[in-house]
């Protein structure tokens, strides 16, 4: 049976992906990987907007979020932390281990963050020191107004930090335009290669925090990345191979162009919530993103036998809900390598689960649907 | 022309490496990934000698060092680190980057450690956390007599932590037997594999000191390792295809056997020796390990200008010394996916680029020492 992957992350690796990885060793002290960091970085600094700097780190996205807090902080600062589901919370998680004192901002999963939220508590306390957000919250399907934010942090002097591990490549961001402080990112979501490598991209005000951070850190110590990559090294030996499939996707992205990538992944969602709406089915997210489709699980059905149904005995892995969401939702990825046609499979398959389970709706009308949408838009947009 | 990589991590990858690393991607909740965890659990702790439960880790071996550090203490906790080059220094500054108290004893480059100094200095302070050592310091080629030290160490209440990032599979490790708390090593050395997965294996003892250690951590927290590794699971995606390669290596290990590996690893390491000693060179390690052989730079000879002739002229890359060794010595490793015949290839190549440097030797001395060691004595061997 042939396998299909619809997860946020990891999400499916393009042949020329696979076949960049295929190189012999190198050593990382010696030219050849020199001019891959080199590569990697101007490819980075495209997909992100931006003339910062990137730190290139060998670790899943939620090293490098770890990384950014050790950097950033003294031990006490006052932070401000938007949790909009699990992976805002990690960041609340990550603060409260290094003993920052942290002001939560609960929203309910499966709404977006108001930014005007972010406004009165900055207004309330001048000493908060930096404001953590998550783009697309992976956890709920849900992205976050970055735009919106960015204008409302500016004039404050906390840093906004965003975490963008999935919202890469699929939801519109402006690292220099908008005055992004510090993003981070990793490898296996929107850029199509395998988990093992993350980033972070910091502009000056981002910098001089770092040099007077006092947190303990050594590892993900950026002042000495930032030494290293005057040139084009890193303190520690990378993850070479994750980085000639990283260069390739990279490139893949350069000829797609980045603004059809977004546009893609925001036509590819349309397509997705058109069909799951078509199918009876109602969304989880109020403000959902390009990157995946959340999905309730109707009341009489077991979520947990859809994703099995699916994956073990169609071939099909979507992601289930996590923590509290557990069985009352799936998220079905539509994310990095994925078109059209992946899409309309993924529905296809959908159908013939929901069939399994009892679930009533009109055959192929999920299909049909996102037919629709899909590829004649995709002429349009083209 | 052909590329051949002597250095000490990363080391070439064989073809089943390569090969195993071209799976389509899985989600890291899915059986497939749980099934793959499992393997590579087993092989590791086939190669460590252990039943303990090993930590997997995204991350380069520092990434592992700073972890164990992390989980193992309490701010100001007293330790004992042995600096016996630049690895060794790297323990007592990752130590100190999380305010413990260091002692450390300090060795002459290119010596090895003296177990009766560390006995010593556990006698004299019976408040000594943990010992911190390296068992291949890789930048000078020496190894250190790991079994003396454990039998030291065991009586104390102090544990030994033990880099064996570039010692694993080319020095003799009994992890249980000898009593080891604390192993730590990766996977672009001895396991023929790209870097980006390192691990981290660890007895009773070292897990009781884990569960009352306060230092700040997230991302390196091992308990939150251990409750995943219960499901096979790891708490944040791991580098998913590096961990296929990692299986195929361990495959490979296990079918020539860990004491074949390690005799191999000796044997080539005789061939170096005797090669460079009958071309009129010194070697630098007093006590010479088996991954690599570090060897003096003659006085009237550019140390820098050989590694290029080497590397860039001749197609071999040997290492060069590092911090204040640079220029002073190279090291040729035999580490890994390597055999008899590739150590002769890397003597024709030293041969040719020290007669380019108008060295004096007999031409052939050092291929005809290396074939008299290495081929008779595989046979001898087998």
């Amino acid at each position: 049976m042939k396998k299909r992957l619809f997860t946020p992350g990891p999400t499916p690796l393009p042949e020329e992906v696979i076949r960049a990885m295929m190189q012999p060793m190198v050593h990382h002290r010696w030219p050849a990987c020199a001019h891959l960091l080199q590569q990697v970085q101007q490819g980075l600094q495209y997909v992100l907007q931006t003339h910062n700097e990137i730190m290139i780190l060998t670790c899943s996205g939620t090293g490098a979020m770890e990384a950014s807090v050790a950097n950033l902080h003294r031990p006490g600062d006052r932070v401000l932390v938007a949790q909009c589901g699990k992976f805002g919370k990690r960041w609340a998680l990550i603060c409260q281990a290094y003993g920052l004192q942290v002001t939560p901002i609960d929203i309910p999963w499966g709404e977006a963050l108001d930014p005007q939220l972010v406004a009165q508590r900055l207004e309330a306390d001048p000493n908060i020191k930096a404001v953590y957000i998550t783009l697309c919250e992976t956890s709920t399907g849900v992205a976050n107004d970055l735009r919106a934010l960015c204008e409302i942090v500016r004039s404050h002097p906390a840093l906004l930090v965003v975490d963008a591990v999935s919202g890469l490549c699929s939801e519109e961001l402006f690292t220099d335009r908008w005055q992004v402080d510090v993003f981070v990112s990793a490898t296996q979501k929107g850029l199509m290669c395998p988990p093992g490598i993350s980033f972070v991209s910091l502009n000056e005000p981002a910098w001089e925090r770092v040099s007077s951070s006092t947190l303990p850190k050594f590892y993900w110590d950026f002042q000495q990345m930032r030494k290293y990559s005057e040139e084009n090294q890193t303190p520690y030996t990378p993850a070479i191979t994750t980085l000639y499939g990283l260069k390739a996707a990279l490139n893949l992205i350069h000829q797609e162009g980045l603004e059809n990538v977004i546009r893609r992944h925001a036509r590819l969602a349309r397509m997705a919530r058109a069909a799951v709406t078509a199918l009876n089915l109602e969304l989880f997210a109020q403000r959902p993103a390009n990157a995946l489709t959340a999905v309730r699980v109707p009341s009489k059905m077991d979520g947990i036998e859809l994703l099995h149904i699916l994956g073990d005995r169609l071939g099909t892995v979507v992601a289930g809900g996590q923590s509290q969401l557990k069985g009352k939702i799936f998220r079905l990825a539509h994310l990095g390598y994925v078109d059209e046609l992946d899409v309309i499979s993924a529905i296809a398959i959908l159908e013939e689960g929901l069939r399994i389970l009892g679930h009533k709706f009109t055959a192929g009308a999920g299909l049909q649907a996102a037919q629709h949408l899909g590829l004649e838009q995709r002429e349009d947009d083209s």
